[in-house]
């Protein structure tokens, strides 16, 4: 099925576009009190993830409020691993946790690739009756945890500050590191096909944790493995490139780097300045973001200066993708997040 | 009187040395079971700060332990603000947070600027002592928040993940931001010209929340105002320089802006490449930094091929200081603090 709307994949693909499109990391989410009305249907979060009829239901509800350019799947990051068997959870009003981190040598060489279609099937579905309910309107993005961001959380079991176990484990034990990665790697990239083959017609990948890394060490252990990633995926589908983009939060300074990873674009959290960002990847991607989320939290007048800063930085032509620097708040108003796509939809076009 | 060891000041000037000198950002704290029994002493972690006799005996702790190259005045970045009559306190196994945060304009228009000799007199009684105590051994460095990251603090009460409190503010009312600003500059600059009165050989601008900026935010709110305290400096005593270093976490890529600000060293956090760093920098401004905390978690022999990578990466000839690109963690064995000191103080010879 053609897509009605294909801005955001041309302009992943840095073809020319009418307007610069626009979508909201984790668009889909606490700020909307229908969101929170269904995973209260739902009982938790995960179980919301794991029910594919409810996951379509949230995906299409910020669609249905904003005329935003692109879906983008409901789940989570770490589906790959509990897919591995480490028993993800969520506690109450905390963030996600494992039941069986890996602690212990003999976990580790014990891990092993799901296969998507069998452990992860749940993710497919809601992705195939999401693309089948958008019945062509705006593109699905599927994402991932990048390898490097997965192995933080399946080493400490929950989120942290410094990731000091993992960061211990990186140094003492790499080859340890290694070998998480390795199978991590295998385990996202079978998993982003799946996503590909089942309708996703744009991947992300979410590297979360990355920029906590010294430059040495993302090189080694985050952006190798993002890159084997990309190597390995699908590219086109039904005749149509499936773009992928990278998001490294803090990794602005490795931008060089990782838009030479083999993706299409890359995403930018709020502390870069688009307009040197784009000098610095000259043609080689497109560049997705970078609005301060927390500019969400003020006004409506505020919204649209600083959207319209954000359309100027990146200037001329096409290779961008508006979007934040980081997930939004749940403490967002909609009505400035409407404020946001008005704005950038009518003030884009003029770079266009 | 003149130093016995002078290499701190000779590298953050760029004069030759003989080795590189070092010293670690929080070197006196919980590590370090002597301090952990002095405070336990002084009753609370604030009091300790407050008791000028307790503040240079944790001062002095690790320079007994290590052959360190400097010593850091022991004191919270938050004095000011105290000073400021905000209230600050810390509750048990919390950071430090304000009895009377900043949510009011009147009380925003109120705000005043402490007469370091007043109501900080137990901080510069603190160094006047610990001068005394050193007796010329090493020189001793002073310090302050910056400007910006006291402000986030005063208006969010505490910390934060993303200091929205603070960000709303600056978006919605950058009238008031500045203003606070302004105030907190004055007081900053007094503060730190007290010290160096008091006896303080170098000082330090810690600007721990610089980095949650966007590009223009950070220039416009927190380096604006940190130049400003640097260009009020009183650089010489005694007839020394007087070197002055800002450190932002998270500013690797405001390297060139930050360099350009007056100061004479510019701190990195671990993420950057040192000697990309130093290729970027040039010959305006010496380096100090930049190994990853987590490294001090790990084993003797891990931080001493990873001390040796830092010093590798640097390379030949002055202006670099050895430190960690953030605080030391309570967790770091003393044992590997000892390995770290020695490698530098053996390995960096040969670049000299």
């Amino acid at each position: 099925m053609k897509l009605k709307n294909d801005i955001l994949i041309r302009a992943l693909l840095r073809e020319p576009t009418p307007y610069t499109p626009v979508w909201l990391m984790r668009q889909a989410g606490r700020y909307l009190p229908e969101y929170n009305a269904t995973r209260k249907r739902a009982g938790s979060f995960l179980a919301l993830c794991k029910n594919p009829d409810l996951a379509t239901e949230v995906t299409l509800q910020p669609l249905a409020r904003f005329p935003l350019d692109a879906a983008i799947l409901f789940s989570d990051i770490l589906t790959v691993p509990d897919a591995m068997g480490l028993g993800l959870y969520f506690a109450d009003g905390e963030g996600p946790k494992f039941e069986r981190p890996l602690r212990e040598e003999w976990a580790i060489r014990d891990l092993f690739v799901p296969d998507p279609t069998v452990h992860l099937r749940y993710v497919l579905d809601a992705v195939r009756q999401i693309r089948q309910a958008l019945a062509g309107s705006v593109p699905l993005i599927g994402f991932s945890g990048s390898p490097f961001t997965l192995a933080c959380y399946m080493i400490e079991g929950q989120g942290s500050d410094d990731f000091a176990q993992a960061k211990t484990m990186l140094y003492t034990r790499p080859d340890l590191m290694h070998h998480i990665l390795d199978i991590t790697t295998q385990a996202v990239a079978l998993y982003l096909n799946a996503q590909i083959e089942a309708g996703a017609q744009a991947v992300m990948i979410f590297d979360t944790w990355g920029g906590m890394l010294s430059h040495a060490a993302f090189h080694e252990f985050s952006l190798a493995y993002s890159r084997r990633v990309i190597a390995e995926l699908k590219r086109t589908r039904d005749g149509m490139r499936v773009p992928c983009i990278v998001f490294t939060k803090g990794g602005g300074m490795w931008l060089e780097s990782i838009a030479a990873s083999g993706c299409d674009a890359v995403g930018l959290d709020w502390t870069c300045d688009l307009g040197a960002a784009r000098q610095r990847v000259g043609e080689r991607v497109a560049l997705q973001g970078n609005l301060d989320p927390a500019i969400l939290l003020t006004s409506v007048d505020v919204v649209r200066g600083e959207t319209k800063r954000v359309l100027e930085q990146f200037g001329r032509g096409t290779g961008h993708v508006f979007n934040l620097g980081h997930g939004i708040s749940q403490h967002t108003p909609p009505e400035n997040v409407a404020a946001l796509v008005e704005t950038v939809h009518d003030s884009s076009a003029a770079y266009h």
